[in-house]
C-alpha cells in the first residue's frame, strides 16, 4: 500500500477529539477507502496537560500551530482552531504558501477570506477544503460543488443552525418562550454562553455565503446577507402558525438572477413560515437541511446532523480521504478567477405571502391603524387574528397573513407603522415558503 | 481554456436527448466548472431517422455503437443503451479495453456486471462511473462512496424505485386499488407496459445492490436480494396503516454485520410500515430518497427526482465533469481487490415490529386458526383487527400489528398458515420501520 498521507491537527477541541478518534477508530476500513493509510503525526492546542478524553501519546506536539505548515512530518494541515482570523487564517496562508493542502471546518474565516485562500491554493497546487464549515456531517459541498455541477442553480435554501432549529422546536414542543428555551439549551451545553452568533443567523449568514458562492459561481459577499434571528419570535407566533399549518424554522435562502448585466444576488436569513407538507417541516432538533434547485435535476435535498463532534469529524476526513485519493477540487466548484462579481439584489421584486405579527396595546383604534397602514401600503390581507396575551397585562397580539404580493409593499407597511404610539415592540415579518 | 472533453454517447431514449440537451444548454457554466469543455463528438442509436426534438446535425452519427469506443474523436463514451448484457456489456467492456473513460446510467449491467467493469478500469486506469443508475438526479453513489466515505455505514435504505412511490402514494391519496392505479400509470406513462421490473422490486433490488456494495465495501450481490413487490398491497393495507399512522413505502433496506469470520449481508426490498414522523413518509410521487447511517456521521438523507430526463441527465454530466476535471475516482469507493466477499446474512435474528394482513373467509374459527399459528410461532400480537370487504363477497380482512419480536417467529407463522382453506390469498407481511 502507498505511503501514509500524514496529517497535523491544529485545535483539539470537540471537534479535534472527534477526528482524532474518527481517524483511529475507522483506520483500517479508511484505508481501503483511500488507498493508502491516513495518519496524525502532530497536533497542537492551546493547554497540553487538558484530558481530552483521547491518548495523544503517539503523536508529536506543537505550541506553535503556524509552524506546523513547514514540518517535514505533515502533508495536510487541519484547522479546528476557529475565528475568522488570527491564528486560523495565518495558519492557512502557512499552510499554501508551503505547499500543502489545507483543511478547515471553520465557516467564519471561508466566508471572510475564502476567495483570497481558494486563489492561492489553486496558484500553489494544493487543496482548499471545508465541507465541514456547512451544515456539519452533511456532505452539501460536495454534493452541489459536484454532484449538482451540471445545473445552473436557481435557489438553494435550508435549516443551517442546529442551536435555532432545536431551539424553535422545543419551543413548538413545548409552548415555551424563546428566552427560557435558549437558557435551558445553555444548560445543557447546545448552545454557547455568548449566544449572538448562533440565535441572531450570523452562523447560518456565513455557511449560507458559502454555498451561494459555489452555487451560482459568483464571488462570496458574506457582507450583503441580510440576516434577522430568532430572539424575537414569540411563542405566540409559533402557535398561531401551527393553527394555520405550518412551523417556523431558521431558514437561509439565496437566489440569483444572471437575466441582465452585473449578475444579481439574494441572500437572506430570516425565520420563515414552512408549510407542515414540505420537507423541512420535518426537520427538528439539531438537525441541519438544504434544497438546492437546479435546472435539469430538480429539487434535490440534503438533510444530516448538522453539528457534534461525530458529524463533523466525519466531514473533515472525508476532505482528507479526498486529498489521499488525489482528489484536490477547487474551492468553490470552479477555479477563483472564473468567479463572477455579484452586486446584491433589491429585495422588492420578490412575490409571496408572509405573515406579519405586532405587538400592541389593547385599545380602540389600534386594529384601525394597522390594517390602514396595510390598505395604503396595498398589502392585501387574507386572515388575521388578535388575541390577548395572557403573560402581560394590556398587550395583545395582532397577526395577519397576506395574500401573496411583493415583498416591497409589507416592507412599505412596516415603514408606515415605524415607530407608532400603539405598537409595543417593532413588528416581525416572516415570510411564507411555498411548496 | 483546455481541450474539450470529447463525448460518445450511445441511446437516444429520454435520458440520452436530455444529457444532449443539457450539455448544450448550460454548456458555458459546465466549461467554467468543469475548467475545459464538454462536447458532444459522436452519437448512436436504434433508428437514426426519428425526431427526438434534439438538433442531432452537429454530431457524428455512428450506425456501431460498439465501434465508438476506439474512434480517435471520442475521450468517453456516455452508455444509456440499457440492459444487463448485450451491447451496452459490449460497449462499456470495449470502451475501457480502448483505454478509454465510461460513464452509464445502467443499474441491471452494473448490478451484474459491475465488479467485473470495476476491477477492468482501474486495471486500464480509466473511470468508471455510473451515478446516474441509482436514484435518478440524487448524488447519493457520490454522497456514499465520497460523502461519507470516512464511517463505517451500518445500514442504509430508502425509496429507490419512483414508480412504485408514484403508484403507492396515488392509492394513499384516492383509495383506489393497485391494478387501477397501476393501469392509469402506464397510460400517462409514469410505468412501463411490462412493469414487472419496476414493480415486482428488481429495478430497486438493483439499485439497492450497488449502493450496499459501496456503503459496506463489499462485493456486489443482487443474487442475494431478497424481493417483494408491491402488487399484493391492498387499498385496504394503506387504509388500516394510515388509521395505524403509518404510509407504506417500497423500502430497500442493506445492513452489514462484521463482528464474525464472513462478513454478513441483508438485502431486502419490500414494502414496508414508514411512521408519519419518518422522513420518508413524506417522500411522495416519483421522488427518490435515501438513509444511510454511519458510526460518525449519525444519519444522513439524501433525497430528489428518482428518475425523468432532466435529473438523470444531470447525474449522467456530473460523472462526465468529474473526469473533465480529472478526478476518476474508482467504482465502488476502493479498489475491485479490496471488496470484500459477504455472504448473505439469515434474517431471523432480526428483531421488529410487523404488520401481517390475511384475507380470509368469513366463516365461524378463521380466527382462532390465525391467533392459534401466532401463538405457536410466539408472535405476540399488538392489536388486531377483522373488517369485511365491500368489494368481494364472503371476505374479511384481518390486519394485525405485532410486538417486537423476531422476524423468524413470524415467518414461522407464515409457515403453519401455509395452505390453510381459510385463507383466500397468501398472507402479506410487511415489517415497520422505527424512528
Amino acid at each position: 500500500m502507498a505511503e501514509p498521507l500524514k496529517i497535523a491537527l491544529a485545535g483539539l477541541g470537540t471537534v479535534g477529539t472527534g477526528v482524532v478518534r474518527l481517524i483511529e477508530t475507522n483506520a483500517e476500513l479508511i484505508a481501503r477507502r483511500a488507498r493508502r493509510p491516513i495518519r496524525i503525526t502532530v497536533v497542537s492546542a492551546r493547554d497540553r496537560g487538558k484530558d481530552r478524553g483521547v491518548d495523544l501519546s503517539g503523536y508529536a506536539w506543537d505550541d506553535d500551530p503556524a509552524g506546523m505548515a513547514t514540518r517535514p512530518d505533515v502533508d495536510v494541515v487541519v484547522e479546528l482552531v476557529g475565528g475568522s482570523d488570527g491564528p486560523a487564517l495565518t495558519l492557512a496562508r502557512n499552510t499554501i504558501a508551503a505547499g500543502k493542502s489545507f483543511v478547515t471546518a471553520n465557516k467564519a474565516m471561508i466566508a471572510h477570506h475564502g476567495l483570497e485562500l481558494a486563489a492561492a491554493a489553486e496558484q500553489a497546487g494544493v487543496a482548499l477544503k471545508f465541507e465541514a464549515a456547512v451544515a456539519g456531517g452533511i456532505p452539501v459541498i460536495k454534493g452541489l460543488s459536484e454532484g449538482a455541477a451540471a445545473n445552473e442553480i436557481e435557489r438553494i435554501y435550508g435549516i443551517l443552525n442546529g442551536t435555532c432549529n432545536y431551539i424553535l422546536s422545543t419551543m413548538e414542543d413545548t409552548g415555551r418562550d424563546f428566552a427560557d428555551v435558549l437558557a435551558e439549551a445553555q444548560r445543557l451545553g447546545y448552545a454557547e454562553a455568548d449566544p449572538t452568533f448562533d440565535v441572531e443567523g450570523v452562523d447560518a449568514a456565513h455557511k449560507l455565503s458559502i454555498l451561494a458562492a459555489i452555487a451560482f459561481g459568483g464571488q462570496l459577499r458574506f457582507d450583503a446577507v441580510e440576516t434577522t434571528g430568532i430572539s424575537r419570535v414569540l411563542a405566540a407566533d409559533i402557535a398561531q402558525a401551527r393553527a394555520l399549518g405550518y412551523v417556523i424554522r431558521l431558514i437561509g435562502m439565496a437566489e440569483a438572477d444572471f437575466s441582465q448585466g452585473t449578475p444579481r444576488l439574494f441572500q437572506r436569513v430570516r425565520p420563515h413560515l414552512v408549510p407542515f407538507d414540505h420537507p423541512l417541516a420535518h426537520v427538528d432538533g439539531a438537525t441541519n437541511a438544504v434544497v438546492a434547485e437546479g435546472n435539469f435535476m430538480g429539487r434535490l435535498l440534503f438533510q444530516g446532523a448538522g453539528a457534534g463532534d461525530g458529524p463533523t469529524a466525519s466531514a473533515v476526513v472525508a476532505d482528507i480521504i479526498d486529498i489521499a485519493r488525489g482528489e484536490k477540487g477547487v474551492g468553490f466548484s470552479m477555479p477563483a478567477a472564473e468567479l463572477r462579481a455579484m452586486e446584491p439584489a433589491t429585495t422588492g421584486h420578490r412575490i409571496g405571502r408572509a405573515y406579519i405579527r405586532f405587538t400592541v396595546l389593547d385599545r380602540p383604534g389600534v386594529l384601525a391603524e394597522i390594517t390602514a397602514a396595510m390598505r395604503d401600503a396595498g398589502v392585501s390581507i387574507e386572515s388575521l387574528i388578535q388575541k390577548g396575551r395572557d403573560d402581560e397585562a394590556g398587550e395583545v397580539i395582532v397577526a395577519m397573513v397576506t395574500h401573496e404580493g411583493p415583498e416591497s409593499a409589507v416592507s412599505e407597511a412596516m415603514r408606515i407603522l415605524e415607530g407608532a404610539d400603539s405598537l409595543t415592540a417593532p413588528p416581525l415579518a416572516m415570510q411564507i415558503i411555498g411548496q
